[in-house]
């Protein structure tokens, strides 16, 4: 019987809970889960078997995952190393940040028990009643510094994310939150920004939203995105960030500048060459 | 026999094109097509009955629907007008500018034959080819300034967005103008910055995509669109566009400092004013 243990039962955790046990992977669900309304959901949706404190899990489990904002993982990580080692148990974490988890987990005498990985699949809701069936089929999942980990365990998690129907790809922590700065971080932060500045406006003009259309609720979708999870991410991975918005707002400024001049050129070339995302985006 | 003349049969125009007649608004769809190629498209989709220049079709539709870009509908406005002086024939358009064509149309001796409306819909795709039954259903449609135009003429038109499925709202051009900076587009200038800033890392980074997430996808959707439609749109909305650019660089750069000196209070704070955007995006 394989049982893992999910730590953190909300959209990430309760998603992988219900394929990990249909698809047949998981013979039992140990759930851990500090908010006492979260666990009963997840109990009443059936997400886990049980739910049991930490200690409990992390000496039970065969894998655990943590599933929670990566402060909170950061913290755990040290414990649930300190449970699993001189066994084969396993600890996985799925946080969209690498480097500091993989920082945590260096020099523990379980680092090899530990496997970095995250799973790049999501929505912009969170908790249990967000977890759904087949949330990471067909995404990529990114294992980092593998070679720190054991083989057994890197083999016995690509097996967890091939349940998971997810398409493992390798790479370093460092470049791995580089990247996810790229393609992740920073459309949440461009969304959250444009929340902001069109929530000003209404302040004084009520009917503004009348006339948002699908255009903009795509693009400021991911500014409902829970802070627990967010505040977290933009601190650990601040200079990636950082970095990007630097870059972003560089791009914006051309922008102002080619209407401000009212540049036609100038801004159908800037235009063209943003379509160019076309190749790479369905 | 009513007929409805298409000026320009692309997302827009050839959307209306479909429904108008599988709804028994028009019996016949007059095309104007510029492009040979999209004519012929368009022809062969049955998006229009025949193809006509711009002179036969001002002298012959009952409406005639301006629904090229908007630099380009400003230049036909006159001359359509100029067709429809002294009839019950009417002109519309359906520019996302509106201040512009009312001003075009302002003094014109068949000022009353002509309604301003804006309906608030569309995908990221251009062309005869992105035309779609039912794009419109549900839409909100905005009228300007129609106290310049004939009840007649507002009555007329508002059965054809009526056959569109469309909620009509009444609103001055200026008024107009600066709510979409808002809600359309501010969030199109963000979309083609952040497409611009992850094209330009992805010069030297070739796999950073096969990481793109559903949230990088749905926040860079708007890149897709079309230089022909944008670029005249934020010269004519310049004003309104630049005050919108200049608050959401604020609001990026609160996100910056908050971030670059690690103020988790600071950075709640702003994720959770953004948050409040789920009382009115769904």
């Amino acid at each position: 019987m394989r049982s893992v243990a999910i730590v953190g039962l909300g959209l990430i955790g309760g998603s992988m809970a219900v394929d990990l046990r249909r698809r047949g992977f998981a013979d039992e669900i140990i759930g851990v889960e500090n908010d006492q309304l979260n666990a009963e959901a997840a109990l009443k949706m059936g997400l886990a078997d049980r739910i049991a404190s930490a200690e409990e899990a992390f000496a039970q489990a065969d894998i655990i995952v943590l599933a929670v904002p990566v402060d909170a993982a950061a913290k755990l990580l040290p414990q649930a190393l300190d449970a699993v080692a001189g066994s084969e148990r396993i600890v996985i974490d799925v946080c969209s940040v690498k480097e500091m988890m993989c920082r945590v987990a260096a020099g523990h005498r379980a680092r090899a028990n530990y496997v970095a990985t995250h799973p790049m699949a999501g929505t912009e809701y969170s908790g249990p009643w967000a977890a759904m069936p087949g949330l990471f089929d067909g995404r990529a999942c990114i294992f980092c510094d593998v070679e720190e980990s054991s083989r057994k365990a890197v083999s016995r998690i690509e097996e967890l994310y091939a349940a998971l129907n997810m398409r493992v790809t390798y790479m370093r922590s460092d470049a791995h939150d580089m990247h996810v700065a790229y393609v992740s971080h920073i459309s949440h932060v461009t969304s959250f920004a444009l929340a902001l500045t069109v929530l000003d406006k209404e302040k004084d003009e009520k009917h503004i939203f009348d006339l948002a259309s699908g255009g903009f609720s795509s693009t400021v979708r991911l500014a409902k995105s829970n802070a627990d999870m967010w505040v977290p991410i933009l601190q650990q991975n601040r200079d990636n960030v950082l970095r990007v918005i630097d870059t972003y707002i560089e791009k914006m400024q051309d922008f102002r500048s080619a209407i401000d001049t009212l540049d036609g050129d100038e801004i159908r070339g800037l235009i063209e060459d943003a379509n160019k995302i076309k190749r790479i985006i369905r």
